[in-house]
């Protein structure tokens, strides 16, 4: 089956037990947000106890306080009253084996996937490739804490964001779904 | 008890069930990677039928494909060997009942929470605001449907995106859970 008919399929037995969720508000019902990352590995709905209705949810790569990211986490405070924010990365990060060097690289050669080695990732697609990644910030990785305690501290600063909303600052353990927070976050993240 | 520790009780749980999930491969073993919203009521792993490890999920405010989204689904495929992208926006989107002026007037009114009236979101806090929402695109949308097929667009043409990726557009129904498919997205998305 196409992964189309399987998520299609998966939808129909959704809606069929779907009961009185279409009852839900627009506003998250816990008042709070998570950033974190698309990691496949991440089900924020499980490790973090929502449900339909609960929190926003906001992922990128590598959960980076990427403007994108902030512009959420304002729509979700102004507009949608969420008063708390997390920012979780995880362990074993796909950001934190590449650079923007090598993706500019890997992308120049070719569109096609890269291979993951022990070196890193390298190219075994064939061209063309496409010089536009130059122009992109990849937001890698290459000290997880110290990550995670920038990405609290870049929303911190911000000016739209209100100085009494909490930022937690954690990693998500991809080993054993454990959440561990991260040292130093808690101070960068504490309301002013 | 508050919302830290709420979520810290969930994740002592999770972890407790965790069973062999620890073992599981960084890169998604379903191959596909969905954008969709942030917004509270959409369980994306629920709705699509994703276990951990599956496929990719990235979120923002209304779905959009911004450039962070596109970064991320860069990543995904060049690194992690994603082959085919849905974008799902939903029905009651909060995107839908504000513009760009909007959103910038309560912003330099005040960074407290605005209420949502039948006129739309209008402010009930204090000063000071701020002047620096005038320099977001906060990306609102007018038009459902024509949102997702412009979203579906603007990644189908984007220099770094593989032209055989096929991309699907639809709109999760937040009355029913269902996802329904958007007339011309299919067009928009499809692979070149």
């Amino acid at each position: 089956m196409s992964v189309l008919n399987e998520v299609l399929d998966a939808n129909k037995k959704y809606v069929d037990s779907f009961g009185e969720k279409g009852k839900l508000a627009l506003p998250p019902a816990r008042g709070f947000a998570i950033l974190t990352c698309m990691d496949a590995r991440l089900d924020p709905a499980k490790y973090a106890g929502l449900s339909e209705g609960d929190a926003h949810v906001i992922r990128n790569a590598g959960a980076r306080a990427s403007d994108d990211a902030i512009r959420s986490l304002v729509i979700s405070y102004k507009l949608l009253g969420t008063k708390e924010w997390f920012v979780i990365h995880h362990s074993n990060c796909g950001m934190e084996f590449f650079t923007d060097v090598a993706m500019r690289d890997l992308l120049s050669k070719s569109l096609e996937t890269a291979a993951l080695g022990s070196e890193g990732f390298y190219d075994v697609g064939k061209g063309p490739g496409s010089n536009e990644g130059a122009y992109i910030d990849w937001l890698t990785i290459s000290d997880r804490d110290k990550a995670v305690i920038e990405d609290v501290q870049r929303i911190r600063r911000h000016p739209l964001v209100p100085s009494n909303i909490p930022i937690h600052g954690y990693v998500y353990e991809v080993e054993t779904g454990k959440l561990l927070e991260v040292p130093g976050a808690k101070q960068a993240g504490a309301a002013k």
